[in-house]
């Protein structure tokens, strides 16, 4: 349970970015290189490679070097744990509102009858 | 789109931290006082403010003072925004991999053909 909080912690800490959210879309898409992730942002390559950090960290994703190209590519298992982690807050809301539709019916009911 | 930007930013910020994620949890189930919520936690009343103040500027949740109770309940609008984004990225690798399960029924038809 420490570990699943500790994770969706990064992971959460890692999408706080817009940098880091836009590398997470590309990659959605296929791997790509270290430069090809880098070119749209304009921002310098140690910057960069601190974001790139962030998110290897958190898990989201994993890189490779092959000579002198270093390749991304997305890791889905975290970002679906923080995926589960809104579904579970849904699924209590939809329940919450189940429960509150019931006692109305109730209610009304109730209401219809005396 | 940089307001959107900037509310995910918020919204992931304030969702990296276990406590913040807890009260979330909780007012997901009704809302409740800041005293009902901070019990679970035996934090110190200014920290668990804090977090509060977080979750209210990343407009996660929403707090009110009646007499001398202060309740908070939870604004689902920015949290949805963020399931959104999970959501998008889930289609996109969706559509890449029906693509390349389409590359791959082409491939196999030529292969078959040959």
């Amino acid at each position: 349970m420490k570990n699943y909080s500790t994770s969706l912690d990064n992971v959460f800490h890692a999408l706080a970015d817009p940098t880091r959210r836009a590398v997470i879309a590309k990659l959605g898409r296929g791997s790509a290189s270290i430069k090809e992730l880098a070119e749209p942002f304009g921002l310098g390559l140690p910057t960069f490679l601190k974001h790139i950090k962030v998110l290897e960290s958190s898990g989201l994703i994993a890189s490779e070097k092959v000579g002198r190209v270093r390749t991304c590519k997305l890791k889905r298992g975290n970002l679906s744990t923080a995926q589960k982690w809104f579904d579970e807050q849904r699924k209590a809301w939809e329940s919450r509102y189940k429960n509150l539709d019931n006692l109305l019916t109730t209610l009304k009911g109730e209401e219809d009858e005396s």
